[in-house]
């Protein structure tokens, strides 16, 4: 074999691999026996371990260097980018590092929720202190001389540097407080109250699952505590939740991985269990699961289906009619939690995490002086003070698993939902139409031809500027905000 | 560290791996979209090498040569032993060899079961014949000029040859034939009729799961095609069936399963993830699943028991007493296939299938001449003829997955648990009274005290003879099951 099949049979091995280990993660949240937990973290540490070797197998860097003088097409030299990524990425950090970042970061789950069940954030402290310690000294090689943060981001986000964000985030800022502010003072919808049959909303969930063409033959949904996709190609797995209170929570949890999960669906067949077979970056993915739940799912076209399916199933709850739902579906709540904020106050919350982990991790900021930067800032973004670490600085398990900067890729996925909505309009202009009848299906299908099928082909930028036709950025995200809810809320 | 520990950890890590293996099997047959199906041949494909190349490892040799001068307990020695036979086993088989088997049986499988569905062995003739080739190749590899059959054995029953199995079963024919014949002449039992609601069936095969001492903190019930356990240590999961007009078959398929799990759960924890922290044979595992099933959960005053929970949960379902519910349980009816056949029959369908195999094995048979030979047999010993090849020589699917030498463990547990049950009621004197009330504790404490803690520390023969204080034979089954078969069918 020559040295570019050596490559792609090795590739294709690991990607299998790692295709295991996220079954092992599925398993884990839905299916597994309690007591397993110490069995199961043994086995996931092993095959940890099989992929680590794999991914530093020196026998790479022969094949590598052999190819590198080869004529390739397209999609091979886009594998082989991928391929060298990863062993230079899996190559610069020392073993002794990865495996105590490793053991270090999963003891730390434990006592990150012990901290925040306990509300006490000095318990959890010296943990975090290490674990930035040990991130800065991994951000350190890899960058090899240049920006830490920037080397961290290049994990989750190849291609977009600390800078670009600032300056998107920076102009994002200001416009959403201030849009934010006039919603606070404006006259609210009416808020939805009575109660909802669980077994009824995992019904109803599943039709919306398959209504945005989440392919049944090649996943499924359960219920878990936090909903996810898990997978690539002809498996990949949701899960979503249910509160008998909150249907909206179940609904949009499942449309939102949904929009994952059919991204990895819908990727070229040709590139199955290759690098090139998985979705490019986690902002391209966040950008598909939130264009699903937004601009598609939350639009008044597509509200207006969802409020006669949900009286189909749950008969008269209360709400007048479609453009009372409508305002429902989209009501601005103040809060102090993340993952439960709205689509206009959500990324306030992704913009102070960034500024915050920048700053621990260049130093400006100590971990001991976390707390009050996050308390200060919440203060001054959303009016209101934060009560208690649980609905503060202890409410994301990002920093305790050693997840540096992955926050940014929340909001640079909805600022590219925001430039391909723009682009799926102009290209589906019937899009209004076809969604107030539940048929997502050109919606789709433009998404998948112009993006999905790809998979890792292009460069997150250069994908969302294909089927964007924009260069990316935040003017689009920012317009539809400020139209949609100087509209629901009159202002 | 030591050569020792240095086995240890590696045999850990190589144990975590093949659990995963396990986990990922239990998948495919309870909850894997259908359609991932070949994603999964791939990811399986993937970990088989990665297990392969552990355990051919050539550190091993350099370790188990450092370990043999070296003073151990009895615990390592028996983990060395393992650990040995392991390593010798996969580095006999040329890794060609190994690879076409994996490859042939794999596609095997398919032909098989469309030969199966249109009735046509000549259909699979030709895949048989590769198969039994390769597997001769195989076990001359593994003989090293021993016996062959011999060899192929070992890799389920380590310690058992051909020829103690051939005087176990030669003893075993004649009475088994002569039994069930007295019993085809006598007044049989009523048969059960009726439908049984599914969902209760599932809820009492769990409750009769617990009844049997299974620990579902460390496992779980689902149903799947063919009842199975999978897994070892913290997480041995079961599957089960349901038949509306057979809920004998979800019982006692749940009750058999959690005899294989609770062995696995009941291994010494000390031996977690270790090679001793699994059931030590084929032979064995299938002793606890039977004794869990007939010699307990078909005896008269455990069917009482449950004849007061059938009434419970399905009310009167035509049958007007405890002591005819007895003889519905146990009812002899004419049959073809081996996993349909009651205690009495069973043996006779194994030990068809060892005597083919062997010939198949030493060339006293050719595959040409197999169906005709099943035919003859079957007619021999069951007295009526086989109609079609889908209920004779068509209906197993071990010898299409190259399974050679597994069959006669099925009887060889059958054997076992009639040394056992001699034990055990010698033991608990009271068993039977407890029986009734529904309460295995005691027979359950004896069993793994006595048996199912020790994993792999003693050989196959040698845990029962300790277990059973008896060298292994057959007497204690026949007297069973004569007595058994005398009193019901008032022989």
């Amino acid at each position: 074999m020559n040295a570019y099949d050596n490559l792609m049979e090795h590739a294709r091995q690991t990607q299998a691999l790692a295709q295991i280990a996220g079954r092992l993660g599925w398993d884990q949240e839905t299916t597994m026996p309690r007591g397993a937990a110490p069995q199961r973290a043994e086995e996931m540490a092993a095959l940890v371990a099989v992929l680590h070797a794999r991914r530093t197998d020196t026998q790479l860097a022969d094949w590598l260097e052999t190819v590198a003088d080869q004529p390739l097409d397209d999609v091979a030299r886009a594998q082989v980018r991928l391929i060298r990524r990863s062993y230079t990425r899996a190559s610069k950090v020392p073993a002794k590092l990865a495996s105590t970042l490793a053991r270090v970061t999963s003891a730390a789950q434990g006592i990150w929720a012990d901290a925040r069940a306990s509300d006490d954030f000095a318990a959890f402290r010296p943990t975090l202190e290490n674990i930035i310690a040990l991130k800065r000294e991994e951000g350190q090689a890899l960058a090899a001389g240049g920006d830490v943060y920037d080397a961290m981001l290049n994990d989750y986000e190849p291609g977009t540097t600390g800078a670009d964000l600032e300056a998107m985030f920076g102009a994002l800022r200001p416009e959403l407080a201030a849009l934010r502010a006039a919603v606070r003072d404006a006259q609210a919808p009416v808020a939805l109250s009575g109660m909802f049959d669980e077994t009824l909303q995992m019904k109803l969930a599943r039709k919306l699952a398959k209504t945005f063409g989440y392919d049944m033959a090649h996943g499924r949904v359960d219920k878990a505590v936090h909903p996810f996709s898990s997978g690539s190609g002809l498996d990949v797995r949701i899960t979503t939740r249910t509160n008998p209170k909150d249907p909206f929570n179940c609904f949009y949890s499942t449309i939102h991985e949904v929009g994952h999960a059919a991204y990895e669906q819908n990727i070229n067949r040709a590139y199955l269990l290759t690098p090139l077979g998985q979705g490019v970056s986690m902002g391209v993915h966040e950008s598909q699961s939130r264009i699903y739940e937004n601009q598609i799912g939350r639009s008044r076209p597509f509200t207006s289906w969802l409020y006669t399916q949900m009286r189909d199933v749950f008969g008269d709850f209360g709400i007048e009619d479609a453009e009372t739902f409508y305002g429902v579906v989209n009501r601005v709540n103040d809060g102090y939690i993340r993952t439960e904020a709205d689509e206009l106050q959500y990324n306030l919350h992704v913009l102070m995490r960034f500024d915050l982990e920048r700053a621990l991790m260049s130093g400006d900021l100590q971990v001991g002086d976390l707390e009050a930067a996050w308390n200060d800032r919440f203060l001054a973004d959303f009016g209101f003070a934060v009560d208690k670490p649980s609905n503060g600085v202890l409410q994301d398990v990002h920093w305790a698993v050693g997840l540096i900067g992955y926050f940014p890729t929340y909001s640079l996925g909805n600022v590219y939902a925001g430039c391909l909505n723009e682009a799926l309009r102009a290209n589906v202009p019937d899009l209004d139409t076809q969604l107030a009848n539940g048929n997502t299906t050109e919606a789709m299908a433009w998404l998948r031809e112009n993006l999905q099928t790809h998979g890792g082909l292009f460069e997150p930028r250069d994908v969302i500027a294909r089927a964007s036709g924009q260069v990316p950025n935040e003017a689009p995200l920012l317009a539809y905000l400020k139209a949609k809810f100087s509209d629901i809320y009159k202002l």
